[in-house]
């Protein structure tokens, strides 16, 4: 035989298991997402190329994937590439479209995108991106709706998880108060690595970006923060810090307005039932480029796994295309992160691995006739069937409906044939029941 | 400002609407393919260009778009492809993961493919394609469960079809009773004109493309067969036109067993209510590089506008990859198309235009919190909410209501809010009535 076909480095084949468990997750977040009057929309795999190059930094531009068209000399320069991720061409979309669009736009969109990232464990060339923005509109009812979405999506899933959330006038605040208002990505970006490396790293480090010892001293009361402390206490002292600030108390004038709005909201059943948190992080320094206020990173607190779910608000998005001034707010749901946790805590629903409810195993043609009119009467009523196509060996039959986990298996021999009954066999059990065709809806329905 | 950004040309940007009405098409197919166990696989947007390459002819080959590194020299020939169609990709998937795999396999699959086409109306360079199929097995209960999963998914579109049905087996039996056995494609190239151009213009095109006068006479009787007579008349005929040869009969055997499998099965019901027939079609003639028995395709009755879904019995499909003599059945649902018929003959439903069923529009701060913890609650009974995020002029939030036609607006003002009720406005009649969280919960529900 041929060498084995296989698929480019990065990139993966999804079979019926993995596509029925990422169907429920992606089932799961649109469930949530419609609750909230999100709609969804698509766009193109491949974009100009000018909408593309600039959008992702340097670093980004080496990644994009770039199309050509067969015919096209190789030497032209390619004029299109593949879509990098779903905030530019929503970005894209929002411009194009700005005439037909009713504000606040409420959008969702679950597609893959393609980085001619160096593949490893966990990061993929194609991989899907499942985003839900609301632009034009700077209420904070769009970051509270946010964080009831990562709520209910993850209370749906089972996964216990603590949303952190900062804030970018909080950061700008901080730098300003200490006396270095440009050096807000540098500090951020320091800080960020606290968990990792340490206070004293993160002083050595700076030290190295810039900072004197009287502005590294005077950020001490941030960075020794502890962090078991409730968000109301933080914000307490934060607000002290920054008093002289007008950005700084600004951000926290929105934090508190969010959690106020998420406290009067929370209903009594899900303050019992589910485990979720919000910790105010001013480590969480994600996005800096582009958010301008809430900043968001959902954690899974039972699997070691980084963020599997992050966002913010943005104030500028559309003006790369030529529309400044629209404020936004999004988050991102990492399919693959969740899959993996839903995986490693074995929270997939057992139900998900087959839908076919019974597979019908015959000894003859005619059986495999009465079997196939059996079959259509069950279809009728919604159940999903499968008949074995040939009156081949039980043992061959059996064999399917286990490898596909077909829960049963009704047996047509001459002799049910006669009864006008089946031979209805448990899987799991293996008791077997001598049925009619009301009896059999019935079993298969409950 | 800026230039208005845009796409490239050939592809499309689906907006809520169109997303709304694709879903319900995908979802409604989805359903009946579950009925029957064929479970959902995905394969990666790209293939290595070896996998692609040669398989659709010197005119396909062409059409492929390659995909570039960006990092990778313009000079250097692309490695990946982007998939052209769903069947190559299925064939080489079935080889890669033959061992994991429980055959007879059922999948479905819907993707986007890309091609290279010139675009115009009604082909696009990026369309999705929608392809079940069943391969392992050589029994004709494939083609009868295809068969009435054609029927059920337009009967629930509920449009109205026509399934043609052919098999390459009499074709070729045809083509060896003439005495131009070598002659098949071109023998059926010219029938498949028959339709357009008339039975002298194909006997024109018989004689160019190699047949003898004596072989001309001899295709008269198929070439004139009426088209309105019934399947098994045809079938009786064809029978003595082929008696001697033995392919010939084969696929008049198939086709036989073929009606009686569809006839056995139909249940009452579906006899009345449905309009679906199926008609044997000689001049159909799709796909004869790679169908080996049955043929389909399938028209709208009450729109023109050519196959909405097509397919066949192959023989090989998976020999291009080394594993040879596996059989398969499949067939392809055209989305774009059965999209056109839907919207020509206005069958969508039209409680697709929004999932969102009422909007809270609110006077005040207060109010808008207020609306906020309604809202909560009715989500939590599954019912689908908006809150405007600012209490803004009631025009403005009305609409809003309006643009995304939501049925129902919950109007809260300060004298609602002292009773603790809001005052529904149903949208479409005008009615405005004073409700308990209780009464509205029931109302939205029914």
């Amino acid at each position: 035989m041929a060498q084995k076909p296989s698929i480019p480095k990065g990139t993966r084949d999804f079979g019926q298991v993995e596509m029925a468990r990422r169907n429920y997750i992606f089932d799961t977040i649109k469930g949530v997402f419609s609750l909230y009057g999100f709609q969804q929309i698509e766009t193109p795999a491949m974009e100009n190329i000018g909408t593309l190059m600039g959008k992702y930094g340097e670093e980004g531009d080496k990644l994009l994937f770039r199309i050509q068209n067969s015919g096209e000399k190789a030497a032209l320069a390619p004029e299109k590439g593949l879509r990098y991720d779903l905030t530019v061409p929503f970005a894209r979309y929002v411009v194009q479209h700005r005439e037909e669009l009713s504000f606040p736009f409420k959008r969702f969109q679950i597609q893959p995108v393609w980085r001619a990232d160096r593949p490893q464990k966990g990061r993929y060339r194609e991989f899907y991106q499942c985003d839900v923005d609301v632009i034009g509109s700077d209420s904070l009812i769009g970051e509270l709706e946010l964080i009831q979405i990562v709520e209910e999506v993850y209370r749906r899933l089972g996964i216990n998880v603590c949303l952190h959330i900062n804030n970018r006038k909080i950061l700008a605040g901080i730098a300003e108060v200490i006396g270095a208002p440009d050096k807000i990505v540098d500090i951020t970006v320091a800080i960020d690595k606290l968990d990792k490396i340490g206070v004293e790293a993160v002083n050595d480090e700076l030290r190295e970006r810039g900072l004197n010892e009287e502005q590294v001293e005077a950020l001490q009361p941030i960075l020794k923060q502890e962090s078991g402390i409730r968000n109301q206490d933080k914000l307490a002292s934060l607000k002290e810090f920054l008093a002289s600030s007008e950005t700084g108390l600004k951000g926290i004038a929105e934090m508190e307005e969010i959690f106020r709005l998420v406290e009067s909201t929370k209903t009594a059943s899900l303050k019992e039932e589910s485990r979720f948190s919000i910790e105010l992080d001013l480590c969480l320094a994600r996005g800096l480029n582009y958010y301008t206020g809430a900043i968001f990173e959902v954690k899974a607190l039972d699997a070691q796994i980084g963020s599997i779910t992050g966002g913010g608000r943005y104030d500028n998005l559309t003006g790369i295309f030529g529309l400044p001034g629209v404020s936004g707010v999004g988050i991102s749901f990492g399919a693959d992160r969740i899959y993996d946790v839903l995986t490693e805590l074995d929270l997939f629903p057992k139900a998900l691995q087959s839908t076919t409810q019974v597979l019908f195993a015959t000894f003859g043609q005619e059986e495999l006739r009465y079997a196939l009119t059996w079959a259509k009467e069950l279809r009728a009523q919604g159940i999903a069937v499968e008949v074995y196509p040939e009156p081949t060996k039980m043992k061959k039959q059996m064999g399917y409906a286990d490898s596909k986990q077909i829960p049963f298996v009704a047996i047509v021999g001459g002799d049910e044939m006669a009864q006008h009954k089946v031979m209805l066999k448990n899987m799991s059990t293996g008791e077997q029941q001598l049925m009619e065709l009301g009896e059999l809806v019935k079993a298969l329905k409950s």
